[in-house]
Formats: structure tokens, sequence, C-alpha cells
């Protein structure tokens, strides 16, 4: 169907699960503006005959994401910094912080902060706030946004989220994952990006990774030992989905590479 | 102290957690045998009046070690082959498995074989008869031993435990983490060597490891790829406790290198 | 053309590199056996008018393996655990050793041995003897055989030769990599596993990895941490092989997973 | 001898290569203001008789840091967060650049930022620039500063220059490292921290690690991923160094942990 558009394919990736009834493809293709309309027409119905999915992107498009956080600014400046380098596909539209202080570096790459504790309202009032300030987002990025989102505002934000959690999961899901690991005595601590469900720390994973720590690293040094995975980790899954290369089957994915 | 009696130090690591008022050091030293009654004696009177721990290893002394194993012989073949190449210090006094099938390998390194089923007297029987074999020995390994020894057996075993977990703990704790992990959808799976405790792999951890994954691999090859971990796992900390490397507290191991 | 022959797809995988004008692709299927050999001409045909490469290859055909090795056996013992194991596909039908020593480990695994020293005739001699010794065989992997094999040698085995060599290539090429990269104070150790050519060290990589290391190692201590990492870089190098993973792109590889 | 003057000694690690002659120690302490000239000269006297060297580190001095750059600024970028944030002990006084264009991250983290271009002059005139510009400086660090500095220079800087190389050392020396393992079909990429030596890239590593890549990454590609292991590599390295936990001998380093 994508040759008889006058489509070029230019990348192709694909994965079968048999046993699970499962299969998914990944087709990058060039094809004339005047033939796309054409073609997305025809995809749909062939979707519809077929009971598949199809989802177009168009790689010229530019994403417009938003970035959420608290104090911690080590994957924001992160983001901005391959954002900025042209590293991730997209337009940080808007950095979104509960906590005071990321004023220089949202200036220093010229993308708008606004600053929107969680007050008297709690957070109800907050994520009326952030629905209404999200509004019209591609992707929407928890960098340590250390707030547990409820399942209303996830329904409702109408763009997917990507966490950043701090340890390896399933291992040490909640809010101590490194003071949990220093008292369990592990030898390696991780983190992990997955899009957020309600459940807690519990939605599909995207990426992960791990540093070797010892006996010698307290429950501060692992935090910041950790930083250097949270940073590459989140990254990575950003970017795997910017580039529209991660599938989502129940609460796995699929990422091509 | 040492100097005093004519010690040669050759090797000295130490760990110091002031908050929770631990010290742990490590010396290595060379001694003329006619010293060394009349040192332990000096240690052991100095670590009393100090309320100190002291644990005196002779390098030259080989431990008997045993290993228990179930039907699966990777981890009983890599460590059979550790142990004749002299990598591991120590003298496997016996192999004690539950499944038939490990004649060849442990023949091949002159190794004794005792095949011990659980019957139909069920754990309690097969723990006597372990226990009546265990006598003697320094260190047992469960290789993959996939039965579950009781609190009794674990205290009158009078030797350390070392157990592979085919999991990065605390994740996917039980039976079955490779399927675990796959339907988790996790990116990395791992292997955890531990001291054997009571409660189900809940031991301090000597030494963990993991291998990237992805959504290629069903719970099979993840069981396949996993076999790689757990060697290698199982192997340093077997190493580490060999060499007297390792220091126990509470759940927590501190492994010096 | 595979449809129109009745071939059921079950994997497939692609990797093109334009600017080269390069193009490969591996395709998995099913197909009913009185339809090979016309599906075979078929490609065959096509190759030819399109000047691209076939290679077909039987799923259910057992390869035929040989190993050779000198005096250390670690990668030798492994191999022969996986293939026992059925974790490699394929046959071992002759263990070519220069040293003496694997009597027990080869005859554990029930595989022939073959002691062929190198004697007063020197290489060529030897390489003669091996010629013989490998006739017929499919794949030849160097399992730690150091010596090096003439170009003719090369020429004339008619099966691809894969080595495995202890340390991080392009570095540290030669006879003695681990005290090299002790000398140069390196603080990861590795190994490569890759396709025989006649220039040393120099032909295309299968497979890498490396291990953390240390100011505390000496050289006989990388040596034996680099064993754990020559293990797994020759195993997995060889199974992408015999799974028909691997495509040879000049002296770069296209490994598919 | 610390005792005697009252320290109390709060970590100590130790390596020694008797074979070597060789012994280090690194010892941290705790010693009352008036205490510590009189220790100072005691030790000097000390390792005079003994022919050893004592290099005294007050813990709370901050180091005075300079950073040399030229266009590309993951480095940067990273090292004046972790300045900033305190991860890394020590104060940013300048950042030299050869080409335009950090302004906004300089002025971000209030780091003074100089544009020193090579002009007409060539590298003489640069570098009597620069070392007008480093005059009472601890420690210069290159970061991805893309220039060869001359034997003449690094005698007269007067601190220790630590530069980043985007390969894992020994291998790609030079200035192309992406390209060469692109061409070498390496299958994994890495990063080495160093000091720098008159001869290129041959300077005491103090630490280097890698990231696996494939089949799919072109030399752009590679540049990308490298720039995540350059950014971890060079901030571990002058962690260790401004934490004085590196010892030089010869071309290698003892890092203790």
């Amino acid at each position: 169907m994508l040759a008889k558009h006058g489509a070029n394919i230019t990348g192709l990736d694909e994965h079968a699960e048999p046993a699970a009834g499962r299969f998914a493809m990944r087709i990058a293709f060039a094809l004339p503006v005047e033939q796309q309309d054409v073609l997305a027409s025809a995809l749909h119905i062939w979707s519809k005959k077929e009971e598949g999915e199809i989802h177009l992107h168009a790689a010229d498009r530019v994403p417009r994401v938003a970035i959420l956080c608290s104090r911690e600014d080590h994957c924001l400046a992160d983001l901005l910094w391959r954002f900025d380098a042209g590293e991730l596909r997209g337009r940080v539209v808007g950095v979104f912080a509960t906590q005071p202080g990321h004023e220089a570096i949202c200036s220093a790459y010229d993308v708008p902060l606004r600053h929107m504790p969680v007050g008297d309202g709690g957070m109800p009032v907050h994520e009326k706030e952030l629905l209404e300030g999200l509004d019209g987002v591609d992707l929407v990025i928890l960098a340590r946004y250390m707030r547990i989102l409820s399942e209303d505002f996830l329904e409702r934000v109408n763009a997917p989220v990507i966490n950043i959690h701090h340890s390896f999961l399933p291992a040490f899901i909640g809010a101590n994952p490194y003071e949990e690991a220093h008292e369990r005595g592990v030898k390696l601590i991780g983190a992990t990006a997955h899009y957020a469900w309600p459940e807690l720390d519990a939605g599909p994973i995207i990426e992960q990774d791990v540093v070797r720590v010892g006996h010698r690293q307290d429950p501060g040094q692992l935090r910041l030992m950790g930083r250097d995975v949270e940073r590459v980790v989140l990254a990575r899954a950003v970017k795997a989905h910017l580039e529209d290369r991660v599938v989502v089957w129940g609460n796995r994915t699929v990422v091509f590479s």
C-alpha cells in the first residue's frame, strides 16, 4: 500500500508475539505532501478492516513538551540542554515548578517558567491549574516532580506523561528509594522511566539503567550517583518517545531502535 | 599489637559508619608459625576488653565446600571449573543434588556427587539427610537449589549458606522471577547472591549484577541470558566469602576489595 | 515472492546504509518441504538479476563445529556446556588442542578430543594436520588458541573462523593484552570476538564487552577477571553466528537481534 | 604521629605494590587549627627521612578551577551544574572558550566567560594569553577543548590539567575517534579522563567508561551517545581529583574510593 502511494520506505522494524496474538511494525517513509492525506485515509480504512491500530506521525512536526519539576533540577537542566542542542526533537513550551529557584536555567535556554506551588487548595486546585497550563501539549515530562497525580488528572491531561522514578522498578516503589536501597544493602542502584499510570510507579517501563554501588556509599551519596542514572534514563526514554519508537502493549513497551 | 608480635601487614582496608557506631577493618598479615597462638590469644583478650569482634582466618587452610543443586547445572559446572582452576580457594567435598543427571560433570572434576531426592518424607527428612552430609563443611553453596530450607535447618547447619537468586532483589522475590520480569516489562534482568536467611530471599546481599534485555526476549530467553549473570554473580560472591573479604552488618554486607 | 511460495514469515529485521548503498535484510520463515527447492531457485535467479546476495540457511540443519584451544580451557569448558545444554545450535565434532590436559572435560560432554601439538615441523605441518581434521566443518572457534594462523590456512579452511581476543580491540593487539592494560593503567578491560582475518586481530568484530577494574588488580587478577568477559563475549558471538544473525560488510558486522 | 598531634582519623585507604616498591596511603583526619602547622612540619621532616612524599590538603579550602572549551558545551554545561549544586568541590573562576556561544549557560551559573579565539598568532600567542588567565588556578579542565597544548604550556601552567578524550584509550587516539570507531565496527564506544601530558592522549588515566552501540549507529549517533559517557567520565574524574583521592604513579593512577 505504501509503495502504491509513492512512499519510499527508509526504515522498518517489527516485533511479533504470536502466542499473544500481537504484532507491531514501525515503518519510516518519505512521501510527497500531496499524497499524505490519501494514504492516511487508505491506512485508516485498512486498519478498521484488519482490526489493527495505526498511528501516523509527521516527522517534521515539532512536538510541544511541558516539564514538571519540584526542587531538584538535575533532570530539568539536562533535558533543557538536550532540547536546545537538538538531541531531543520538540520544543519546551513550559516548565512548571512546585518549588522556587529555576529562573536562571530556564532563562538561559529561553524557556518560560511558571512557579506553581501546591497551595492551600491542595492537589485538586494544583491539578486544575496544571491542566489549564498543559492544554495543547503533546508530552508531559515529570522530571523529579515528587507529587502523586490523581487518576482523574491522568485521564484528563490528554497527553502521554513520562515519569522518572529513582529506583530500579519494581524494587523500591515510593518516595525514599535511596534510603531503602541503602537499608537493604543492594549493590546496584537504578532509575526507571515509565509512562505514568494511576497506580504509583506502575506504568509501562520505557527505559532503565543501574550503577554499581558499595558499602562505602551512604544514602546521600547514593542520591548523588543516582542522579547520573536518572538523567540519562529519562533522556533516553523521552528521545524514544519523541521519535515515535515506543509502542505500548498493556503494561509493557516495545522500544524500536 | 601486630607489629609487636612480628606480623608483616600485607593488606589493610577499613570501613566506618560513625553515625551507626560501626567500624570494620580487614588486615592481611604474614606471621611466623610460632607466633600465631600468642597473637591469637592477645587479640581475643583485646577484643573482649574493647567489645569488638575478631575473626582470624588462616590463609593456608583449605575450606571444605558443599554445593547443593537441583536440575539446572550452569552454576554447578561453573563453580566446579573455578574450584578446579584454583580461582576459588577451597575444596568441593560434595555435590548434593535433588535431581538426577550431574554424574559426568562431577566425575570430570573428581568431586563426589550424592543424589538426594526429596522423597516421601518431604523436606524434614531431606533436611536431616543434608545435615548429616554437610557435617564439618565450612561453606554451603545453593547453586540453583530451588527448595526453601527451614529456619531450623539454617540454624543447625553450622556453616554460612550462600544462595543465588535469579533476580535483582528486592524485585521479584520467589520462584518465577523471569516470568514476572517479562510480565512487568523490565529492561534489565539481574541476579543476587546473598547469605540465606530464614525469610525467603531476604539475607544480606553479597553481590548483584544485571544484563540489558528488551521486548524481543520472552521468558525462556530471559532465563538463558540470566544464566550468564547468575554464574558470575554467584562466583564473585563465593570468591569474596572464601577470601574472607565479607563482613556482615545486620542485613547488609561490607565487601572489601 | 515468499508469500507466493507459501512461506509464513516469522521474523524480519533489516538495516540500510543508503549513503554506502548497502542494505541487509534477515527473514525467518516456515515453508513446506516440497516448496523449498523451488523457492531457492527463484531467490537465486532474483539475486543475480538484482545484483544482491542471498544466503539460505535451514534452521533444522545442525552445524558441525570445531573448537581449537591451547592450555587455557575456560572458554572451551564454557562452550562445551552451552552446546550440551542446547544454548548453542550445533554439534561439536572435535576439539583440537595444542597442549595436553582437556581429556576430562571433553569426555564429560562426550566430545572427541585430538591432541595436536605444534611439533618440529612448526606451523606449516600443524596447519596441514588441522586442515585435514577440519574437513567438512561449518564453523571453527578459536577458544584461546594462542597461535597465529597463516593467510594460506584461513583461505583454505573453507569455514568461518571466530576468534576471541582478550582485549577491547583495537586496543592492545597482540599476545599480552592484560600486561599492557595494566601498564597503561586502564580502568576497564575487555574482550572481543571477531572473524579471523589474515591480519592479526583485525577481522570484523561480532561482539565486545568490558569489566571495570582498578588500581588493585595486577596483571594476574586482570587475567582472572578477563576470563569472565572472554567466555560470554565468545559465546554470544558464536550464538549470533550459528543463528544466522550476522552479516559481514567489509570489516564491520551487522548483528541482528 | 597523627594520634600524638591530636588528629582524629575519619578515613583511611591504602594500596601497596611490593614488587615495584610502591606504597600509597590516604588518610582523612580532623585536627584542631592550632595543631595544623606543628603536624605539617613533623610530617615533612618525617617524609624527608623516609624518602616518601607527603601531600597535605585542607578539606575546607575551596579550589579555584578553570574550564577550557571549544564549540561543544555538553561537558561545560554539566560541570557548571555540578559545581553549582555542590557536587564538585571548588569554584569555577573562569571559562575560556576558543569559540563563541557560551554566554547564556555561563551567566546562568554566574561564572565569568572569556572568549579567547586562536588568532593569527596561532597557538603560541593563544597559550600565552591562557597562561596569564590561568594564573593562580588549582585545576584546569579541558572540557572538549580540541586543541593540542604544547609541552611548554603544560610545564608552565602550574596546575594539574584534566582532559576528556572521546574514546576508550588507548584505542582511537586523535581527533576523530567516533569516525574511526564506526569504521572499525566496534560494539562499545567510550570516553577517557586523564591528566594531560605532552604526548597526545597519553597521560595517566583517571576514569573510563563505555556504552554499547551497534550497527544502527552512524558516526553522528555515536557522537550523541558518546556525549553521555564523556560527561559522567569527566565529572567523576574531576570529583576524584578535587577530593584528593587520586595518586599518580608514573602513567598510572591510584583512585581511592
